[in-house]
């Protein structure tokens, strides 16, 4: 069984955009996405799953724009969301004139299409977009009780991200170089990914998706390392939030791995935890995408990080599965981000 | 934008498997599946979901029997269903140690894990499971009514299939060889594939997929021969039942490509249209699955047809966004399949 997949021709990240929501706007982070909404989260839909789709839509738009491209010009998109269906990615994504393969990888998406996407565009010269959104209402709606019936959430509650974020992927070291901005000292490159496993560590609280995912991030992260994989710079996780970012930490250090100094959470990193209060800290598709592009790849182009091992994390239950007793299982796909320093020839 | 991905090593289909239901035992390729259950479509599991996620255990592990592997000695499985967060697959397949990407493609996936899974095979030398079911209770429980209820249903309307297929791919020539049975003449090889794109008629009827789907058919058939791709012996759709079949052959009599001759709909397949009463014919992941498995890659095998050009079709929906007026997105993604005779060397 192969862990590791080494591209041979690096993929680069040429270039990405990220959209969010008020809350998303209102946190630390809030001046580095594209595009952030003040006022409500509608986006100007008549519902929260057109809101959605909407986010798609401009992330995928600002992305292809930022990389001086149109529709015609990258040959796959690939992309899912946590809505029943996928809906989010098919009715935001549908205007495009793209091959499109659908994905489901619960919160762990973002990673699963860099992880895909770089597999195929490395191997077969391609230009792949990856995708992804979440939008806290639709999530409420769906997954829990409409947000008018102001359910009580517990401590190890996560707060759905709204947000999108996509990233264009090319293997051609000239399409990074055309991307590069002004300042950018690195290229972000995509040197190798590793699959993740279902791991059902036999959590059946809904309102636990941290503890849920943290074995599975354990067990990815424990694999690369073992199939040669070294210490990065910085573990990015996607998102285990504070609970499960301990356990994460617990289980690894128990089996002699301490990744505590390397280590962030992107659920941990969206929202103020003094000012604004979401329990357990962020979650959803859209965490770990907006993240990775509106922070982690401008520092990585910045020069101020070397490498990141990304690994989203995604828990594969759903209502009827919680409500039926059953446990839930998880995902985390990890995906080695890189800065390259400009090669020889000058940023074009 | 590139529409066919051609495989420089070419991937072989050693393996594969079919688990159905009572209504598709009674049809006319009762016979041909691997496991047929007769009695009740439980499968021993006391919920439809559950039953479900039996389906795919059932069905990889059966392939992985015949292709004499063990769970270790694949490197990837590309799995998803219709169900919310494609729990059948989450389920059904946590038990195996390997690692698991999800997707979503509606009744398209198992065409969309078999290109996903020879693109993947071909360039990293991967032996990779791709994996799909649909169960007619959990789906009718979910999209439109409990069984119970005994809802009446539109002639338009296409039956969802109970049935899982599972197909062990592997760029070796040594493992087909080795898979092979005492009377195969070919083995069956994927050439090339070609990803579909949204494709959004304005259908808005949930009863009339076939309507929905016919027009994303059309369009990736349309790229495959602008491309290059020649008339193969058989163009098969799934699933887009009798007014969908109707629809795709005029739709590109329309644009003068004439297939008529050499197609066939999986959905028109798996029931006998007198004596089991299923309208529009079959629909669901696993009918095309269970199609191509039991049926035409036995005949690839015994050189019965040359080649073959698979066209998994899926409706990108759900229950919210038809309540909510919107219209239906559908895609549908190619494989082209061939028999290739034995080489050289005798079968192992």
């Amino acid at each position: 069984m192969k862990n590791i997949y080494k591209l041979d021709r690096p993929v680069y990240i040429i270039s990405d955009a990220s959209v969010v929501g008020q809350s998303e706007a209102e946190g630390p982070m809030g001046e580095l996405f594209d595009f952030a909404i003040r006022g409500d989260d509608t986006f100007g839909c008549d519902t929260w799953e057109k809101a959605e789709s909407e986010l798609q839509r401009l992330a995928l738009s600002e992305a292809l724009a930022k990389g001086l491209l149109c529709d015609g010009e990258i040959d796959m998109i690939l992309s899912g969301d946590l809505l029943n269906q996928c809906i989010g990615s098919a009715f935001g994504l549908s205007d495009f004139e793209t091959p499109f393969i659908g994905l489901y990888g619960a919160c762990s998406t973002a990673a699963e299409g860099l992880m895909l996407g770089s597999l195929i565009s490395s191997a077969y010269s391609a230009r792949v977009a990856a995708v992804t959104s979440s939008h806290n209402a639709s999530a409420e709606r769906q997954f829990r009780s409409p947000l008018e019936y102001g359910g009580q959430r517990p401590p190890t509650a996560q707060w759905t991200v709204t947000g999108s974020g996509s990233f264009i992927l090319s293997a051609n070291i000239a399409d990074a170089q055309r991307c590069a901005k002004g300042d950018d000292i690195c290229i972000a490159e995509i040197l190798e990914v590793c699959p993740g496993r279902i791991v059902d560590a036999g959590i059946n609280d809904a309102n636990n998706m941290g503890a849920a995912m943290a074995p599975a991030a354990a067990d990815t992260i424990e694999r690369y390392f073992q199939d040669g994989g070294k210490m990065p710079s910085l573990i990015l996780t996607g998102d285990l939030g504070y609970e499960g970012s301990e356990i994460l930490k617990d289980i690894l250090k128990n089996r002699n791995t301490d990744i505590s100094d390397v280590h962030m959470d992107c659920g941990l990193m969206i929202y103020d935890r003094k000012k604004q209060d979401k329990h357990s800290g962020a979650s959803g598709c859209g965490c770990s995408a907006t993240v990775l592009s509106a922070g982690i790849l401008k520092d990585i182009r910045s020069a101020q990080l070397e490498d990141v091992v990304f690994v989203g994390t995604g828990a594969l239950m759903n209502t009827m599965s919680v409500q039926q007793g059953m446990t839930i299982p998880a995902i985390a796909h990890l995906v080695h981000i890189k800065g390259r320093a400009f090669p020889g020839e000058e940023k074009k």
